[in-house]
């Protein structure tokens, strides 16, 4: 019997059981004990959603997996695109009276507020995860000690965060929720290797208005060093049920689009009060201290040390007519982070692509036949790093053998946004909407445009895809604030020819202004030479041309001592002006 | 007995009565009949809300007028702040189980049930208007007839326009009800004079959706030459609660925001569905066909020849030493627009601005004594006009005597956004929100700003503040189209000296380019010297040089021609290159 037939065999009175590629904690990367998706369907990629239905098994995939997902799930099983003809839909096209089972741990209050406002006629039943039960074999849960950042790190310690983020929850509430496992490994200067990519525990929190913390972890999780400060509970995750029915007559402040719908639907029938509003420590985080940014900025250096060492090799073993494969260019690059101190792990899965495959922006080899880099042509790397004192996310797009000149073109299109956007100087209170347009605006002139947003947020040691704010085309409700580390990251995207993206992590500062109001300008974190060979110098004003030889001559200046022989060399011919 | 004395004997057992500014149309602009705010306050603001409770009356007004209105509302009123300290507070902390009356004809939907949403412990009761039985000399209501305008105008007949809306209207609904006066204007290829600056008839339809319009407005009030296409009736406005009534069990589309709450709850009480979305009208009107568009271009002509005209009489005064004030700058500035064939009126209330009062970027002369010219600073004027073919917007500020350099400086940047934003090309898709940064870029960098929108759209002899889209800080989700209207208009101002604006009408046209995307741009509609006395050169860039003077040009060569001997001298000079 398939794991398929086996959950149809469980169904009992539903019509279905729903499986999120999300896991209890809704994010992104999971310990392999929740990887229930990939074990039902095989799909391996990072977002979609099941549904096993009497009949059939359905997934809802968006664009860059409709190919991969082909060849991974059982035939018979239906496909559909996760946001052009989404779950939400299907649901609202059952017949009336439908059961659709779930475990309301693995969606967010939010979603499951929009699929029932949308399908009246539909229950959502939650149960115990049929998954788990249909998994003999389910590997075990994580189980490692965490690690705690010093105060030299983190700048605050975690009696302080409280402090300071009790008086945000008073405002409104007796008491938050905090479910973000980041949320919490921030306000705790603690973190874990729960998951890939994100050095966090999976953990769960309780902080009053007087700033008292249930944290709701295995106690001997926590590493030795842990300096939680006075009025701490450690609860077992497993109290937490307990502690949220004792909140009857409580104002609750929950996130309600990163808590998920079981805690809510708990406190509701404890007959607490939820109020909802923004998790309180999302923007504190986010707008990072001082010494939160220089721990950033020495990150930044290192990983540009390792950077720049690959991008030396590459433009090497090019020359001498070498042409590796992706996979071999990205175990390169890695190689050369892990010699680096204090380096973890990537902080996401490594775009390593070469010729037409960079045309996709999220392309992973992993998913296929790793290309060989082309005898002439871009290959596109964007990669990242996990270190104990902050997170990287860059990519470059290098020139292997000839290029065309209308490469060179639609590169330098890309280079212009990046460096418009670099030099925007805005006021206090302005959103990422506001700006989105100087990465596009070259581009844009000439009718191209890049399918993807231009900036995200990324956390120091934490997520590398971190909210609230972000610069796209959408809105974006939350202001800029200094402190706040951006992706700056334009691109081109010629389907089926190739790729190109520009991206560095930038940090939010104030500028001096003669003016009235208070003005903030971006600041580079990452220093990694662009690649000029791809540039046609014409293109560029002079106020372009200068801030890219200025820019490189600051790279030579923070990386070049941290370079030696053959990569100094190259770095500093990398870094000649144009 | 006062009047609110008269209402408090009238309250019965509520405990309030709302006075909103708006009437049972929910415009900015009313009949005299209808000016019930005003008429209980002496508040003449054009925007405001009152409640009369048994104590005192409230009132709410917006920062244009919280000095306006303590000269104008009795001694003891309550003034609040419409934004800050919103009404919807004050309701929320009424006590649990007070009564307010209104007449929900005059809030919308959308705003009633905010209200209802922040204060569930108030009852809001509809009931019959007690400002009117308060009030036996209210004026009589609208009766004139109103007039057509031709397809030559237009491009589209009333009835191509029901058959293209009911294709909107077919994928939702089984019937529209239009309750907003200038989208049935629209429809109808009808205006008239029922209300100040805003050449419409007030009345509502029902489009269904196969293109049958019923029409309520009283028919004797229709012009011999309306032509409304086969498959129109017509009914008189009382009627409207009867045809609502009869549509149980329907699906009547409405747009929330635009629909008095009474319309909307007859239809929950009559059993039709509502489904709420936006008035099908709203996007056809706003992108005008090129027939509109042409209509819109010969009224900026003629009104560029109007304004050119005036400004060369303002430099002459100005030169002989006289200082006229506000107002007669507005009325001389009115007279030229008069001479203008098919000139209605003002599109709005002139700002007439002398000195330190365009400081204030909505002042109204009227709201006190007119100030006069000052010997030496700057004069802003902004106003429009009605034709029967369009309407018109503009805004020039004008150096009176010397010129300080800050006020030139300052002046430039305002000049450099504007040609910014003018000059912006974007792709399919893009929202006002995404182009608001062109405008206030130069003067972020030196940290000013100005807190008001950068462009509103603009209607054909219609409403000078048309939606849906707009551009601004605040986010926008209607996708610019081609043939949409906007204003351009940055601006600077220092409370106490003085205020500086520039704007012109534009309209979006589509662009060539090489690239996949279809792009667009922006096309002036008007052609008005702007003042180079004020413009320090030495700022603009070689591109903005090359606008400000091929502005000029095409100044000269289409308004030229409409002036003759000391205007069109003067109009020589002022567009001579800079």
């Amino acid at each position: 019997m398939s794991v398929i037939e086996h959950i149809q065999s469980k169904l009992g009175d539903l019509d279905a059981w729903l499986i999120p590629h999300e896991d209890a904690f809704l994010g992104e990367y999971l310990p392999a004990a929740n990887e229930r998706l990939a074990f039902v369907t095989g799909f391996t990629g990072s977002a979609g959603i099941a549904l096993v239905t009497k009949e059939r098994l359905h997934i809802w995939v968006d664009g860059r997996y409709t190919v991969q997902v082909q060849s991974q799930v059982p035939a018979g099983t239906q496909v559909h695109h996760l946001h052009e003809t989404p779950i939400g839909d299907f649901f609202a096209e059952l017949p009336q009276g439908s059961r659709v089972g779930f475990d309301s741990f693995c969606v967010s209050a939010r979603q499951l507020r929009l699929w029932r406002e949308g399908a009246p006629g539909v229950a959502f039943v939650h149960g115990h995860n049929l998954v788990d039960a249909c998994w003999p074999e389910r590997p075990a849960l994580p189980s490692a000690k965490g690690f705690a950042l010093s105060d030299k790190l983190t700048g605050k310690s975690c009696q302080q965060k409280r402090q300071e983020l009790a008086k945000t929850i008073a405002k409104k509430a007796d008491v938050a929720l905090i479910a973000q496992p980041d949320s919490l490994a921030w306000l705790t200067n603690l973190r874990g290797a729960d998951i890939p990519c994100m050095p966090v525990m999976l953990m769960r929190g309780l902080l009053s208005a007087s700033g008292h913390l249930k944290l709701f972890v295995d106690i001997a999780r926590l590493p030795a060093d842990a300096e939680l400060g006075s009025d701490v509970e450690v609860f077992a995750p497993e109290m937490l049920g307990a502690e949220l029915a004792a909140l009857k007559g409580q104002k609750v402040l929950v996130d309600e689009g990163l808590t998920s719908a079981f805690l809510v639907e708990e406190l509701n029938m404890a007959g607490a009060t939820v109020v909802l509003g923004t998790d309180p420590a999302l923007i504190p985080k986010a707008a990072k201290n001082a010494v939160e940014i220089d721990a950033m900025r020495e990150t930044h250096l290192r990983d540009g040390a390792a950077v720049s060492q690959f991008l030396c090799w590459l433009d090497g073993i090019v020359a001498k007519g070498e042409r590796p494969d992706e996979a071999a260019l990205a175990e390169q690059l890695e190689s050369y982070r892990k010699a680096q101190a204090d380096y973890l792990e990537p902080s996401f899965d490594t775009i390593s692509a070469a010729g037409a495959n960079a045309a996709l922006p999220h392309y992973n080899f992993r998913n296929g036949t790793p290309a060989k880099l082309p005898k002439d042509g871009l290959y596109l790397v964007d990669s990242g790093g996990q270190y104990r004192l902050g997170t990287t996310d860059v990519t470059r797009t290098v020139a292997i053998g000839e290029v065309s000149a209308e490469q060179k073109h639609l590169y330098t299109l890309v280079l212009k946004g990046h460096i418009g956007l670099g030099r925007a100087r805005f006021v206090k209170g302005t959103c990422g909407h506001q700006l989105d347009y100087l990465a596009r605006a070259p581009l844009w002139a000439e009718g191209y445009d890049y399918d993807h947003g231009t900036g995200h947020g990324v956390g120091q040691c934490l997520s590398v895809h971190e909210g609230p704010q972000r610069i796209g085309k959408a809105a974006n409700n939350y202001p800029i604030l200094p402190g706040m580390v951006f992706s700056n990251e334009p691109g081109f995207y010629r389907v089926g020819a190739f790729g190109i993206r520009i991206e560095n992590l930038v940090t939010v500062e104030k500028a001096e202004a003669p003016g009235d109001r208070e003005v903030m300008c971006f600041e580079n974190l990452t220093y990694i030479p662009i690649d000029k060979r791809l540039v046609d110098k014409s293109l560029l004003s002079d106020t372009e041309l200068g801030w890219f030889n200025d820019y490189h001559a600051k790279v030579l200046a923070k990386i070049g001592p941290r370079l030696e022989g053959e990569s100094r060399q190259w770095l500093e011919a990398a870094c000649a002006p144009l």
